[in-house]
């Protein structure tokens, strides 16, 4: 039997179950996964999810103001009383270096809480979509897809980019499991490279120009642009040591 | 400003203020929608959802046995105690004609039941997608697809059904308003006529082939095989009168 990978379009769609003994990539394109990746390559010591910017002000108060950044946005936008908001051009090694984030992003925190209970998990986007591949093809267990989508919505942009990981898995054996992982996979191959313009034409992509935010665009759409990967480990990310293959 | 057309892709997607003031069509393809338009064709006299099995006997007693069936599925199989299952084959006049139909499906009814705070709403099928385009054409106000999903998870074939809807309403001019309708397009234009290779290759439609269904594919992938255009009118579907146009 091949192994197999899935993809669900929005959380609501799991139950623990459907991460249990498999291998789980958690999306959100726009923009807490490339954020998190960017910030772990620019050398961030971890990134603790938070369901709600009220639950990062208790756990920075655990760990201390000195060594956390509260990381995070609601509707595009930086939280008041926050050190950063979610854009990935703000995480620099002067600003992230050394840190502990705590990051309460509205739809990519409670997909990574929703997905934890899988045997493994990483944060994938496109600028580490090499590191993620390598990383689910490094196991034997079968792999699954959680796309964040906006406010319990479908998003485009994190299907699309889940059917980036379908082709690629694909291309190395995998079986599609289910109508998810067809659909994001035909996603996926309409967009033949045009990265920029298909994140831009989304329902999220407006409204983040709207905000002043389209200079996140290259950034978000640079495939393959960083080495970091970040994996869950005692209820955080951390950036994995590189998986040898290829 | 052109009038516009979205998709949801799931009822948990939703809220009663998506459908406010707008003409909404409710998509099961397998086999809900499929099945409901069968009944009115084959002259039940209306047809009335029930959001569980035990909510369909009590609307059976309040409406009297003699002029009632029970119909729907649990799991793709006829109730114990029912009448009829969910298979459009078995809506035949002989055993429809005149009779009120209590439809306790596992999505359909639920997704009816979600939508029916729309201006208007209609249950809409491969099998009448006819009447359905000429029934929103013929309003002024926007229109809103609801997928009823499987189980609460994304179906393929009600968002394949709803891009149908999608490109014809985009030929008469209606732009696209989310994610879920450009992908539901772009979903419904790489099948190219082959609706049953298609409908038989998803997760629900290869479900249904192993509980011995599969001769319910020919029937659903019918396009514009019925003029039956069940609208919804005092907590029931009924026929409509046929809209005059083209």
């Amino acid at each position: 039997m091949p192994r197999t990978v899935a993809v669900y379009f929005l959380p609501a769609e799991t139950s623990a179950q459907d991460f249990a003994g498999r291998a789980a990539i958690v999306v959100d394109l726009l923009r807490a996964s490339t954020t998190i990746a960017t910030a772990l390559a620019a050398g961030a010591r971890d990134v603790i999810p938070a369901e709600s910017p009220e639950r990062a002000m208790e756990l920075r108060n655990g760990i201390g103001r000195a060594s956390t950044l509260l990381c995070g946005e609601r509707k595009g936008e930086m939280i008041p009383g926050f050190d950063l908001g979610n854009s990935p051009r703000d995480y620099t090694p002067a600003v992230v270096g050394e840190k502990h984030l705590i990051f309460a992003s509205s739809n990519g925190s409670a997909a990574i809480l929703a997905a934890s209970d899988a045997e493994r998990l990483c944060v994938g986007a496109l600028v580490n979509a090499g590191p993620v591949i390598r990383w689910v093809e490094a196991g034997t267990d079968d792999c699954v897809i959680l796309c964040s989508g906006k406010l319990g919505q479908f998003a485009a942009e994190d299907a699309a980019c889940a059917g980036h990981f379908v082709l690629a898995l694909q291309e190395r054996g995998f079986a599609l499991a289910n109508d998810g992982a067809r659909t994001a996979a035909l996603l996926a191959s309409s967009i033949r490279g045009r990265w920029r313009d298909f994140v831009g034409a989304t329902d999220h992509g407006a409204y983040l120009s709207q905000l002043g935010f389209a200079a996140d665009f290259p950034v978000v759409c640079a495939v393959d642009s960083l080495e970091a990967l970040p994996v869950w480990h005692e209820n955080r990310l951390i950036r994995a040591v590189a998986t040898a293959k290829g």
